[in-house]
């Protein structure tokens, strides 16, 4: 007898169209073409000097091996005191994870809080991966729609409204915001972490593009509950995407549960880039000059695209990501995503990612790499699109 | 209103109790004491020159970004080559997904084939974490024991009986196995793979430990069915612990489900890593004389472990670990483990991680470590044990 062995029903989950189109852009290097990136959100430049030496240093010295699950003495504590320098908060080196990126950190805080058909509520536009990871593990994802005439955030209200309505168990935010670069207002961030706690429903805080902010800084939802999980990584301002490096601040209660989860689940998080990290935080004027550059492409995008007929795009608090209407053009981002990757050589990700619902007339432009071909890549579509 | 937000109940599986003892031993080397370390599987040698070199000159050169999510082409077809050239087996590169460690391998794998309530058969005694990590995302363990008697291996007459009981759903096995250090015959695997293939059930060949035995080569399950999933890793012959990357090898039906998986749960696995693992396979010789140190310590166990009292040795195949009966001295191997941690200073792993219903008359002693600390340990371990 043979029988044909299928996948699993769960791990039918959506792809993240972003790395499919990474992936794409990839092969058509291969075969000889310049295509301007902006489809991931990812750093053009390096971790920074001192980051590198670390490592380097460390990869002469010997072995790197397992280090204890929840990460290195000396890395936690050196994350907590990040929270006294930059929010003035202070946290206890205990409650500091060290996970593989934001992703080790998405499925540990998903597996601990929340058992198989618990409802988890985000935010439409977002992060695509925090629907697919919830759907993966048995959870029920609530969408919470937003737009751009309410700045794309997710307030108490509306965190009620989903509870009276189904009952949830958790609730996902981030800010400022992937895709549409909004920020809350350390008043509305306060307000649904206090109606979380109300509630006794779990808050999980996205804080992983703190410090790439535009206007005003970013406020942290420890300071508003001692419940909220925090989840946060080396990927973004600190320029570290593929050393696969992040961390979460959970609360006292939940460290041991955390560490059984990684010590099973991961062994334990690379090492090269645990001792790389420790170097991160005092590498901040580098940074900064980074963060310079990303502010002069947001002025070019934010400056070009509308005149270009790209519409209802948020003025970018914070990240680096632009999010736009394409419905002049088209009703369906992902063939014209295609066609301007092919055409024009610029990758861009279909807004379908980020809002299943509504993304089929959206993109995302990532303006996280070199400016010089930021500019570029606004002539490049300007030359493609058609003439208005 | 205030509630109690209590963990999962999804989360609350067992430790991995070897990572508990490192832990408590790291902790007693910063009080300065002198711990010889048998608690870990983990090569007491840094990843080979060549492999070094690679990564620390790819930090000069720049950027570490995001790769594909199924990993880098050319590791992927390096790792295929390594097919043809160990078991004369053609494998396309498309079948190899790279992975965060086998630990990535093993999310990805349980992910991708069971769904919840799904029953998967491992061996007891086995590695602690299967049974963790099927328990944490919803698959029920159903455990084949096995004895010194019967050289710790499962065979194809001990699937069936499972599936007749209650009907499995796969069948999860590790040759040479950790802890036992059993290896199944050609033949034995053969007959398990074509066993499970015939009644529909899943296998996955946890193949770890390959390159490290001492008396045969070990086989690929992949030679004997196409339906196999491998797992494997850069960890154990090719010492890179800390690196945290692994291998997975599906059938092609799987190879889209996995990268969609991937793409979500971990954008994609640690670049240096990959980098540096591409040189992996051309250090051989460096790693067969580390492999002709663990020769020597298993023989320096061998030979002295029985005279102390510790029994029921299986005479170690492959892997690099003694599991020995205790019960001589003890019925609780946990406390046995504690006191030879802090009277002894030699860290080990009681029975129980390995084998929850019988191992608290036993222990694990892993032998990857340095031929003169392992030669140290039996010394220290011999004045330590009352005398018999």
């Amino acid at each position: 007898m043979v029988t044909m062995l299928h996948p699993s029903r769960r791990s039918a989950v959506a792809p993240f169209l972003a790395m499919d189109v990474m992936s794409a852009a990839a092969s058509r290097e291969r075969d000889g073409a310049r295509i301007i990136h902006m489809e991931v959100g990812e750093p053009g430049a390096p971790a920074p000097l001192s980051v590198r030496a670390v490592a380097a240093r460390a990869i002469e010295q010997g072995r790197i091996g397992y280090t204890e699950a929840l990460g290195m003495p000396a890395l936690r504590a050196r994350i907590a005191r990040h929270y006294g320098e930059w929010y003035r908060q202070t946290i206890d080196p205990e409650r500091v994870i060290v996970t593989t990126g934001s992703s080790g950190g998405f499925i540990l805080a998903f597996l601990a809080l929340f058992d198989a058909g618990a409802r988890v509520a985000i935010a439409a536009p977002g992060y695509p991966a925090y629907r697919n990871i919830l759907q993966a593990l048995g959870i029920e994802v609530v969408s919470l729609p937003t737009s751009r005439a309410s700045r794309y955030v997710v307030d108490a209200a509306a965190i009620r409204r989903a509870h009276a309505e189904c009952r949830i168990d958790g609730v996902l935010l981030m800010s400022p915001a992937n895709p549409s670069g909004t920020m809350m207002s350390p008043e509305d961030l306060a307000s649904v972490a206090l109606t979380c706690d109300e509630l006794g429903i779990r808050f999980i805080s996205d804080e992983i593009y703190h410090g790439l902010t535009y206007e005003e800084p970013a406020e942290t939802a420890l300071k508003f509950s001692a419940d909220a999980v925090v989840v946060n990584s080396f990927s973004k301002y600190f320029c570290m995407t593929g050393w696969r490096i992040g961390w979460l601040i959970v609360p006292d209660l939940l460290v041991r549960t955390m560490e059984r989860l990684q010590q099973n689940l991961s062994i334990s998080v690379p090492t090269l880039s645990q001792i790389a990290a420790l170097a991160a935080f005092d590498a901040q004027a580098e940074l900064n000059d980074i963060r310079q550059g990303y502010a002069a492409s947001r002025a070019i995008l934010l400056g070009g695209l509308p005149e270009m007929g790209f519409a209802d795009i948020h003025p970018v608090d914070g990240a680096f990501y632009v999010y736009a209407d394409i419905g002049r053009f088209t009703n369906d981002s992902v063939e014209f995503c295609r066609r301007m990757l092919n055409e024009a050589g610029v990758a861009a990700t279909p807004g379908v990612d980020f809002d299943p619902d509504r993304g089929h007339r959206t993109l995302r432009l990532s303006f996280a790499g070199q400016t010089a071909e930021i500019a570029e890549a606004v002539q490049r579509i300007g030359a493609w699109l058609p003439p208005s």
